[in-house]
């Protein structure tokens, strides 16, 4: 297999840009992740893969909540706070206003949607756990996190 | 929970294009799918969402191969092919050139990216299964099934 071509291909996939959050008792925490995807329609599923290396992992598995982040495109700044640190040396949440979902993780009030969910499985895969959630409260400020609208529609 | 706002976000979301293609001894078959990332980085893994209804399906689950054929932008009617019909009813290969990989999957020689990819797990994930695949193999004619490039090189 040629290496560089697979590191090529996989750098090239759409993303949505996340910020997932969690809350075990007092610990609040949220982490850039960029595998994500519905799993199934009824009930309706979420999967992200998360590595036991992250600080988020443990808490998720203790809580067994996430919310899913959905951040505008013109708001990258918010990247910045939750990505490229770990939430064991820093507080990402000290200069950023959220609320808490239904579940009782922190939803971020600049996110463009969030979806509140609660862990169903977990399973194993490589150096990730898959973590399959159920999708218990969403809602929108805007659509605009959304990069390729205009093919979609074309496309559909 | 407000459905319509729900319905809204899951439609949003970026998808990639893809065709999922398998083989079980004789039979061919390729559907079209949204529901594919990563989830491992060593091993590289992928990992889609089935629903046991399609004919593709009892495939994968026999064979234990899949792979993931990359759509390029402007071959919108490779999706009139593979998607809103059967393979058990008709031959969706029949008016396509395609290639055998190395596992055996056929390889549409118009896609514009493909991953070759063996079967590791299969998990239950509500009214789909979860395919955990690892790639054997990768090759890619061009990039330009990427719908977001200039945005997520801005936000790395």
């Amino acid at each position: 297999m040629n290496e560089q071509k697979l590191i090529d291909i996989m750098s090239t996939k759409n993303y949505d840009l996340i910020v997932l959050t969690t809350r075990l008792n007092g610990a609040i925490n949220g982490i850039t992740i960029a595998w994500a995807m519905q799993t199934s329609i009824k009930p309706l599923l979420m999967t992200v893969a998360l590595s036991p290396k992250r600080f988020s992992y443990n808490l998720v598995v203790e809580s067994n909540i996430f919310a899913l982040n959905y951040i505008p495109k013109d708001r990258k700044d918010i990247i910045g706070l939750f990505g490229y640190k770990s939430g064991r040396q820093v507080n990402k949440f000290e200069n950023i206003e959220y609320f808490e979902s239904q579940t009782g993780s922190p939803i971020l009030k600049d996110a463009a949607a969030y979806l509140d969910c609660k862990v169903v499985d977990i399973y194993h895969s490589g150096d990730h756990d898959l973590f399959v959630g159920e999708v218990v409260e969403a809602d929108y400020k805007s659509l605009d996190w959304f990069q390729s609208r205009d093919f979609k529609k074309k496309a559909a």
